[in-house]
Parts: C-alpha cells; sequence; structure tokens
C-alpha cells in the first residue's frame, strides 16, 4: 500500500504540472458551418455526442447564414484543477440566456444555479430534471454546448469574480436602498468533475440560428411518422387484447380521431420488473391481435421500463452485461456494451416489432432516485453509474430507434429521460407531474433544448380542467390521453364532449401544418414548439420585482423575474395563449407585425399586449400576417402512406404570404435518400389587395399526396 | 499535450491495478475506547475532524462500558475505483437508523438518499443543511462515521444488490398486492468523491452510547457558560447604542429575563459585505457602552457573516488570502490559511472581544447556493471551494472560540454551517426557516448528529402561536428572540404577556438542571436535547402508512412512515410535548417507566399514549420516576461567577432518585484543570413511601455557589 501510496503522489505532482498546461481553451476549431469545437484537458471517453451517436446535419448547417466565432475568445476560460475542468463564458448586461434542459418553472435562467442531472424533475428547477442539456443560448445569438455526461454544476450568472473587470459596486446593506442580494454576474461558470471536456459554440445571428445549428449538428429534429401527430389514448394497465379492440370501436363509433393506443404494463407477462414478453392471458395471439388493430387503422404503442425481471426470456443470457445494483428487484442492462444491446433489442424485435408494434414508451430511465441505479452501482462496462445515468435515456432511445430504422419504418414513442445531442431520436418525453402552468413552461423549454415534451391529460377535477388540458395538448408534439390508471377517456365529461371531439378533429386538420413544421425541424433545425423568446419582433424585456417586502420571510427582499411562460409558438405562424382551469380572462403578448385570430381571421393587434375572454371551448391561437396553414379535413385517421388527402389552405392577414409545404410517404427513411418534395405556396395580394395563392406541383418523381386544394382567405 | 496523454493513461492503468490492493477495507484500529478507525485507499488532506481540530476525550471514552467491535467486520466493504471512495455498511431487518445531520423533517433515516452538502436548509431532508453531519447511529447500538468534508451521496438502506443474500423476492406489480415501491435493502452505501477516507464505528451498546462515544472523540460537548442559558433578545439592526439602552431597561422594568442582547448587522459601519468594526454613528463609543451594558447585567453578542468589504480595516492585509470569488462583493477568506485567521482574528479581538463583547452570531457561512462561493471558486491554499464551504462553519467556530481560550472566558454563540466533529463548539445553529413543527424536529435530530439548534423567535400572526414558540423555545439550547427585523419583544402579544414571562422565568429557574445537563454533555457526551428514540424503553415501531392510494397522484403507491417527531426529552428526565399554534389536544407517548406531571407531580402514566388539553399557558412537560430536577429561584440574570443561589430541589414520582448536580466558576476554562464539583442528590423513600433527600458536599476547594437548599416533593 506504501509503495502505491508514494508513486500515487509522485504522479499526481506530474499531472498537475501537465494539467497547468491546459490553463486555456485548447483553441477553437471550427467543425461545421457556424460550429466550433474545443477540447480541454483529457476528456472522458464516453460523452453526451457519442452515447447519442450524432451525425452531424453539414450540408443542412451550410444553408445558414455563415458566422463568425459569436463570443470574446479570451473571455472564455477553461482550466483543469486536481481533476476537474473549471470552465468560463462571459455574459454581457442584459443578456439573457435560455436552455439547461427541460426546466418547469422558469424560462429565463441568467442568474440560476443548477446541478445538470438526469431525474424525473421534483418540483423546483434546480437542474435535477428529464433531460438536463447542457446547452443554452443567447439572446445576443449564440449557443454553447458542453458535451459532458458527468453530473455539471453550473453557476448560470450568479458567481462574482474579485478581478472582474465588471465586478459590481458594493453596497452597504445597512442603509443603501440599492443594495441588492444578486451582485451583477459577467460569467456562466460550469465545473466539470472530469479531467477533461470537449467544448461546443454554436453561432447565430439569432438566438434561433443557434438552436438551429445546434440542432442540426445533433444530427437534425426528429421527424415523426404522419399517424405520430394523430390522436393517441394509452389504455388502463390491466386491459385485455378485447377491451383495446374495444376502445378502438368507442372512439370511431363517437368519431373521436386516434392513430395509436398505448398499452401500459400489463400486456408484459410481469412488469417493475419487466419480462419484455406478452402476458398470454391478456393477450392471449398477439400477432393477431395487432392485424386487426390494424385494420381498424390503429397502431400500438407499448409501455417498458428498462428493469429485466428474472423470469423474463433474456434475463440469463443478459444477466452477465447488468449493473451491480438491481431496479425493483430487476437487473440493470449496461446499455454502452453491445451484447446487452443485441439481447434486448433481439427480443423487442421477434416478440413486438416484427409482429407490427409501432413503438415505445420508454417508463422510469430518470428516477427518483429510489427508482434508479445509485450512484455506487458499478457496471461491467466500468463506466461509471453517473455517466450511464446521464445517458441512459439516449441510449434506449439510440437503441430502439435503429431497430425501426433497420425496417426502414419510422417510429414515434415517449421517454423519461434524454440529453444533449438527442435531438434527432423520434420520442416525446412526459412525467408524473401535472400541474398544468408548468406543463407548458416545459413545453416552451423543450424548444431551447432539442427535446419534444407533452402536457399529456390523464385526468382532472372539472370538466373545464379537463378541456382546458385536452386544448393543450393539442398544440403540442403528441396529442395523448394517458388513462393508465384513470381509465378516461376523450367523451369522460360528457358536457364538453362536443368540444373535445372539435379540437382533436382542430389536430388532425392541422396535420399538413404540423407535419411540415417537423420536417423543418429536422431539415432546418427549427423547433416547433418554442418560447417567444425565439420569435422576431419579441421584445418584452421583463423586469424582476419585489413581490414580498416581509424580511421575516424573505430576508434577502429576493425580487422575482415576470417571465413569459404561458404562451407558445406552434410552427412558424400560430401563437398559441392557453387559459388554465380558473382562469376566464388573460393576456396575451402579440410580437411586433400584425396577427390574426387564428378561428376568424379577425386582426387581434400589433407588438402589444391584448386582454381576452375567449370562452371555455375556445383557447387563444394567433397567427401572424401572412400565415399560410395548410389543413387537411378532419379525419379519424392520419392519412396511410400514398393517400390522398385534400388540402384546405387558411391564409391570415394581408401581407405576402410564402410557405413550402413538406410531403413524403409519412412512415419511412425514404426521406433521407431524397425522397420529399417541398411546394411552395404562395398569397400575393395585388394592388387592391386581392389575393391570389398558389401552389407548386410537386417536383417529377417526388411525393405528391395532395387531392384538391381550396383557399380560405381568413382576413375580410 | 500528446505526450501527457499517454503519460496519464499510463498511469490511470497503473493507479486502477494499486487501487485495487484497496479492496476492501485496511482493517480497523482501536484509536480510543470503543473507537475504531479504518483508512481506505488515500484520503484527503484535509478532512472534518482535523478541520475542527478534534481533542478525543479518552479517559470520559474510557468510563463507557467497555466494547466489542460492534458490525459484522467482513460486510463493512470499501472500494476505490477510477478516483472515488465505494463504503458499505451492513443493515439488518427492522434496524433503524438517526442522524446524517440536522434533518428538519425525518428522523428516520433509514431508506433516505442524501446528498450530504452545507447549505441553508431549503425545505426537504435531502441532505442539504446546516450541518449534514456524516454520521449515524442505529437503534441495534452502534455509530459510524466517515470523515470527509467532501460532498458525500448516502442511500442509507435504498441500494439492493444483485448479489444480496438478503436480495428481496422479485414481486409482479401487474397482480402482486405485495409488490412494493420500495423492495427491502440490506446496506447503507455511501459515494466519497475522493481517492480515499477514514472511517470510524463508535460501539454501543446503547445508541445513546454510540452518541456519547461520537461526542467525546469530538471532544466532548460543548459546556456553555452560565449566562448562556439565560434568556437573549437581539434587536432590530439599526438600533442605536441608547435603544439597546433602552432595551435592556425595558426587561428590567417588566421583569423578564434578559441575560444578552444580540446586536444585528448595524453595529458595524457597513455590512453585507462587512467591516468588522464598529459604526461611529450608530456605537460612538463602543468600550463605554458594552461597560454600561454589564453594569445592567447584560452582555452582548454580534452578528457578523464572513464577507469582508473593500472598507474594512483589515480588506488589503487580508486580501491576498481571500478566494477567487466575492460574496455580496465581499472578499472570502480562506481560513485553512493561519495569515487570513490571524488577521481577523486579531481585528475581532482588538475591536470588540477586548473590550467585552461576550460572543457572535455567524451568519451566512451555509447558503443558499447564491450566497456562498460557487464550487468554482479558487482559493489561495487550494484546497477545494467544496471542501471549504463544508468546513467553513466548523474553521469559523473553531478560530472564535480559540480566542475566547485565550482569555480563558466562554463564549456562547450562534452559527449557521457545522459538521461532524464540531460537538464542542459553543455555538447553536439557527436559520431563516420557520415552520415551527419543522423546527421541533431539527430540536430532536441536533441530539444524533452533535450539534445544538435553537427554535427561534421571530413573530408571530397570533398570541396563541407566539406563546406556543417561546415555550419551546425555553426548552432548547438557546432561548431567543430574533428581532432582528420584526422588532418584537416578549410583551409585544400583551394578551399572553404574563404567560411568557412565567415560561422565561422557568427558564431562568431550570439553569441548574440545565447546565448540569451541558456538563454531562461536555463530561459523558450525552445530547441534553434529544429524540424519543435515544430514551430507554421507549419502543414505538413505527410503520408506513399508505395515505394517497390515487395513483394518479402517487403512482408508485408511496407509503409514508410514522414518526415521532414532536416531542422530545431535555437532560436526564424531562420529556417535552410541545403543542403548535392551531393544536389545543395531542398525544403523548411515554415510555415504559412511571411518568409525572412536571407541574403538578401527578401521575401521568406508564409506557402508553396519553391524550392531553394543557391549555395554552401549558407546555406539557413529564417526568421520569425518581426524577430530580434541581432549580433555583427566578432570577433575571444567571448567577454571576461565585454568586450564591439558592436550590430547590424537586423530586417527582416515588423511587430511588439519584443526580449529580454540576457546578463551576460559570465563566471560565478552569474546568478543564479540574475546577469544578459534582454534588450527589439522592432521594429515597422508606419502607413507609417517605421520602429523604439528600445533597453531599462539594469537595473540599472545589465550587460551591450553592446557598440554601430547599426539598420539593412534588408528588403525594
Amino acid at each position: 500500500m506504501k509503495k502505491s501510496i508514494l508513486l500515487y503522489f509522485g504522479i499526481s505532482a506530474l499531472l498537475l504540472i501537465n494539467d497547468s498546461l491546459c490553463a486555456q481553451t485548447s483553441g477553437w476549431s471550427e467543425v461545421a458551418p457556424g460550429v466550433w469545437k474545443s477540447v480541454i484537458g483529457n476528456p472522458d471517453k464516453t460523452d453526451l455526442f457519442n452515447s447519442a451517436g450524432i451525425k452531424p446535419a453539414i450540408d443542412a448547417l451550410s444553408r445558414i447564414a455563415s458566422a463568425e466565432f459569436p463570443l470574446p475568445e479570451k473571455n472564455i476560460v477553461a482550466e483543469v484543477i486536481n481533476g476537474k475542468t473549471y470552465l468560463r463564458f462571459p455574459l454581457v448586461k442584459d443578456e439573457q440566456i435560455f436552455g439547461f434542459g427541460l426546466n418547469f418553472k422558469t424560462v429565463y435562467q441568467r442568474g440560476k444555479i443548477l446541478q445538470l442531472h438526469v431525474d424525473h424533475y421534483g418540483g423546483t428547477d434546480n437542474g435535477r430534471t428529464h433531460a438536463p442539456v447542457p446547452f443554452y443560448v443567447s439572446d445576443m445569438g449564440y449557443g454553447v454546448f458542453i458535451n459532458s455526461s458527468r453530473y455539471l454544476t453550473v453557476y448560470a450568472g450568479s458567481g462574482v469574480r474579485k478581478d472582474s473587470p465588471d465586478a459590481p459596486e458594493e453596497r452597504d446593506r445597512n442603509t443603501d436602498k440599492q443594495w441588492t442580494s444578486r451582485p451583477y454576474s459577467d460569467a456562466v461558470e460550469i465545473l466539470v468533475p472530469a479531467t477533461g471536456v470537449e467544448i461546443f459554440v454554436f453561432a447565430g445571428p439569432t438566438a434561433l440560428d443557434a438552436v438551429r445549428r445546434y440542432n442540426l449538428y445533433s444530427g437534425g429534429g426528429c421527424l415523426p411518422p404522419r399517424w405520430g401527430l394523430g390522436f393517441t389514448q394509452r389504455v388502463p394497465t390491466l386491459y385485455r387484447a378485447e377491451q383495446v379492440e374495444q376502445e378502438a370501436r368507442s372512439f370511431a363509433e363517437r368519431g373521436f380521431p386516434l392513430d395509436f393506443i398505448g398499452l401500459e404494463p400489463g400486456w408484459q407477462s410481469r412488469s417493475y420488473p419487466c419480462t419484455f414478453e406478452w402476458d398470454s392471458t391478456r393477450f392471449p395471439d398477439p400477432p393477431s391481435f395487432v392485424k386487426k388493430m390494424k385494420e381498424m387503422g390503429i397502431r400500438l404503442n407499448l409501455w417498458t421500463n428498462p428493469y429485466v425481471s428474472s423470469f423474463s426470456p433474456i434475463y440469463n443470457k443478459i444477466l452477465p452485461y447488468t449493473s451491480s445494483h438491481t431496479v425493483w428487484g430487476g437487473v440493470v442492462p449496461d446499455l454502452t456494451i453491445a451484447e446487452a444491446r443485441e439481447i434486448l433489442s433481439e427480443q423487442l424485435l421477434n416478440n413486438q416489432i416484427n409482429i407490427g408494434i409501432s413503438g415505445y414508451k420508454i417508463d422510469e430511465c430518470d428516477g427518483y432516485d429510489h427508482w434508479l441505479w445509485p450512484d455506487v452501482a458499478k457496471f461491467p462496462s466500468e463506466n461509471s453509474a453517473e455517466q450511464i445515468r446521464q445517458t441512459y435515456g439516449l441510449l434506449l432511445q439510440k437503441m430502439t430507434t435503429d431497430l425501426y430504422r433497420q425496417k426502414n419504418t419510422r417510429t414515434y414513442g415517449l421517454v423519461r429521460a434524454s440529453n444533449g445531442g438527442g435531438s434527432s431520436f423520434p420520442y416525446v418525453i412526459y412525467n408524473d407531474y401535472y400541474s398544468h402552468e408548468d406543463f407548458i413552461t416545459a413545453l416552451i423549454n423543450s424548444g431551447y433544448s432539442g427535446v419534444l415534451w407533452t402536457p399529456e391529460v390523464r385526468s382532472s377535477k372539472t370538466s373545464e380542467e379537463w378541456l382546458r388540458r385536452m386544448q393543450t395538448v393539442i398544440f403540442s408534439p403528441m396529442a395523448m390521453i394517458n388513462a393508465w390508471s384513470s381509465g378516461t377517456k376523450p367523451w369522460s365529461f360528457p358536457d364538453v364532449e362536443k368540444e373535445v371531439r372539435e379540437i382533436a378533429l382542430l389536430r388532425m386538420q392541422l396535420m399538413p401544418y404540423l407535419y411540415t413544421e417537423f420536417a423543418r425541424y429536422h431539415f432546418e433545425g427549427i423547433p416547433p414548439f418554442r418560447g417567444m423568446n425565439l420569435e422576431p419582433g419579441f421584445s418584452i424585456k421583463s423586469k424582476a420585482e419585489l413581490k414580498n417586502k416581509n424580511l421575516d420571510e424573505n430576508p434577502y427582499a429576493e425580487a422575482v423575474m415576470k417571465e413569459i411562460k404561458d404562451q407558445y409558438m406552434t410552427g412558424e405562424y400560430l401563437l398559441v395563449a392557453p387559459l388554465f382551469s380558473g382562469q376566464t380572462t388573460r393576456e396575451v403578448i402579440l410580437p411586433e407585425g400584425k396577427w390574426y385570430d387564428f378561428y376568424t381571421g379577425e386582426y387581434a393587434g400589433d407588438g402589444e399586449v391584448i386582454k381576452v375572454t375567449p370562452g371555455l371551448d375556445k383557447i387563444p391561437v394567433y397567427v401572424k400576417d401572412g400565415g399560410i396553414i395548410p389543413m387537411m379535413q378532419p379525419m379519424l385517421h392520419a392519412p396511410a402512406s400514398g393517400q390522398k388527402f385534400d388540402l384546405e389552405i387558411r391564409y391570415y392577414g394581408s401581407k405576402q404570404g410564402y410557405y413550402r409545404l413538406y410531403d413524403d410517404d409519412g412512415e419511412t427513411f425514404d426521406y433521407e435518400k431524397g425522397i420529399y418534395s417541398w411546394r411552395e405556396i404562395k398569397v400575393t395580394p395585388d394592388k387592391k389587395g386581392k389575393l391570389t395563392g398558389t401552389i407548386s406541383k410537386a417536383e417529377k418523381g417526388k411525393p405528391d399526396n395532395v387531392g384538391t386544394v381550396t383557399w380560405k382567405f381568413m382576413t375580410e
């Protein structure tokens, strides 16, 4: 022991000397258009980008305006000291930053202190969340990504350095009314508990461009299959095959759209932990069942979590590739090992995917801490429990997406954990939380972090709440009722059944628009659901308000930042401003430019705050001037591959409108080989204001699923 | 760079090989009676015990029953892997553990997951608290201490290992009603982010004995000066000298006891950050002022935080020994450097201690994160920001206690952070939180972790709340009103002024008993305020209850442990069962043995639950059978050194009573040289039940401050 200690000390000294050579960044190299990378010290072998297996979309990146390195290089500092990496990025006065993953209560991140740590969100924006993505974007028009799968500590403009040129004036709290508990901070500082790290900077020029570059560098956003954007219902966990069939029939009978049904844990012979095989009592003939559902136009999505039961057919094979610790008695596959992935993949393929299952809901790969392996767990790959926790969601998404890719079939599912580099995975995050307001804030934040989030509907205390929740889930990546426990149906609240049907059908009508916006997510990196701060012309500078002057309760006189986190953009043109249960009136902030009521086409305002009282049956939606919304007829199912659908092209306002409608087979990956079309839609006013709409043909040989085209100029 | 990378990889391999030699503990050596230590790997240079500068009380330890190593050695596992230390300690079925610092909502720690991290408590028992002491004690009768100043991750019986002999049966959640979200765990697992650590095991045989050994190994608990156990009032922050003098006069006029007044930030010329010097406007002549207060019998305690203002006379001298980052614009002294301590000490001594200031309230050395240096901060000693955070409270307490020790004068003050090894420091923890119920839970937990806590009174919405809070602060280490902001006085609620005066005078009457109990804390390691679970005969096995069966809200059917956290022991004999605002009736759990009402001497019960409705003016207090409570006459100030006080010795019940009353000069450290007395008090019933009380004389030459002795046999 003594010898090794001497050896250790001697070597530590050497390492320290070597580490000081890395006191600054190793310099920046442009690895893709507008994307720079620097390598600090000696990074971990495993990181976020390589866990996600990103394939940067270089061509797409080159189509964004070329750009210079967007930060003052000399103000970016990186040091490796005693085995940890210290990073600093400059901030200027009035600069605001966004991102750092799926936060639920705050959009503005400047001033925040976060431990970026995969976990089930716990009620506080402290960094513990399903996708604690170490990416932030600045309203000055750049983004920064820390490519580390460690638990990172982020001081997003909170620390003040003694020798900073911007160090704020010192104030005497005894007598100076201007004393603040939060002195001005001029930097984002990050601690990476590793001997090095890769850091990336993404240029703008706008904040949205920086987000786009991040998404494109990650491979582009995901393009779901068309059916994924339809309506989905998850059934109670112990439903049997005939009950699922009856569910589908009920939807059809009542005229509610339904594209896929989610089966919850009961489809498996055992769950918590899982066997990954059908329960023979509840599902005696899975292939027939799947086929029957397909004939009704309904696909199936299967719940699972990653923990393998000793009763599972794969248990013995996978056991050598599992962690020291169990979760709910199930072994934890080390998904960084190829054999583990192969064993699990083979089971999913043979037992489910090959008989026609369309996707998965991957539960409990996040936390809470009690429901995940502890940080002391050991994995046979010798990767740390910490790093496997931070990347497990990515590994699961990658593994399953690859399975579907092998079959040239797109999937769309749900997952409870993701991280940086995951933009291309066709998965939507959900959780057990249920604050409706916070669900909308998360939807906004998803757009800054390259993930998708659904404010799923499970149950409600009143029909008002039910309808309000349905209204927002319709304007989200996945329109879903999750009735695993509640057993609710869209019509569970009879007095709003009609309104729920209407809004669900509106979801279907919007499919051409939504599908195009997801195509833009893929090809251009533009998040389909995003916050107002990424919208040009949105210039509300929020101020901090001192709400509680009682020093006994608020001893440091902390002011609360008023943020806009209850309205968001859906696609290029739609501004969605939900009401929550108990609300009848709300303010809507309209960015600069004219905006029009989606339902009536009436002018609503321009760069102002309006007050609206929409009534329970409406969720306020506004359309940009010149907005073109291609819609289809209300259908109960998404168009199948090759199925034609008629277009109703709505146009709002009065200025020149231009939109490119996306089309492909809606189901395969052939779009990656160029089998898609972009069709130009234009609406041009003449001198008298008379409008003419045109839509180009699809290129020869490219997909064209459009039947008849009707024009609806909404604004008189 | 490449060369150093190759070197690094080569050496890492060597280190890994070497580290595997440390796969088990290095063996246990008994470093003091009933105290074993093991050294794992290569511990940090700085740890908790050496930061606290502990002086183990070996003699006192030898007076506890000798003991064997209390755990099965082979089930204790320690490994160093990739620079981190993994520890495992066994647990058996039904074993309960306590400790892990100052928790506010839970007493039972088994099943908890904690990040032990100094911080202001934030509302959840997640390990972030003022004193996150890495010590736990088992009801099987042993204790474990991890001597690390890193942020530790603790899985206190939550993780389940694949290969554990106690691995629970796997259950199918689909159909098995016995499925639990928390499968049985047989170990405490701890991750130490360092290349090694010292671990300590403390024998029992009882849990209380294990706590005693821990406290004694830390140097014994603190013995405050007598005046420290009197009543204290903290005045509004901008009070001037004459207002403070008036405050003291008001107390005297209204007959309220008062031993020391706390001056808040306004005594300094500037605060947040601090100058550490008197404000010349509010305190034009500090030495006169202190003298005048002393003449009124009032000592002074001064608020401060550690952050040095650029306006401070010590700023330029201390600047080279400060951190890279500032807090509220003040520089942060690196207190691990002797020069920094000397500069700060010199200022405190010359400016305050030498003119007669009796102690400090050391604020904001805990958090929140925004109000402390970030983990990226650098310190000139090159100690990590993390380790300095974990030990800063210890360093501040040690530094200031040493200053008073030099003057052979005891101090007693307040601090907002402490940690393992700090039992001997004469400081009481407080915070900005204010849940009365949680304050009592913290008081209970303080006894398991070698710290002191006060449920200070600041303000109240009603007089009922005011009185209820006053009632509990009286039965705590520091009887205090903190009116720094609220400006309250004991008589602020006129309709309970009488009751408040009574209870404050009761505090004074109890002084001989409380002072003796603190002497036992020092000499015997017995915490004066502690939870019922350390009390012999307390055998309530709490069960977990499933309170919320709604799976939508409680998706894992989590059961809540019913703990006893609203009643506690004060000293050897007194069981205190407070009521909270809004409560008129409560249950009290009486351990085995007879218990008697403190106020009336009436029999109350024996090993049972009783229901009491005490009225607003009483806080329920019960006395063990044979309990001897030495009290003095109600005085407005603690007896001065050498001042005689009359004793009223109360006796309760009917069985033989034996108690050793402690006495010394009440102010100096001469007790460390043997200048103290223990006088035996006995109450013996004869065959007919007639009681005789005797008190021995003090040894010749030893302190004897007792005047007349009256006996009060309370129970008919």
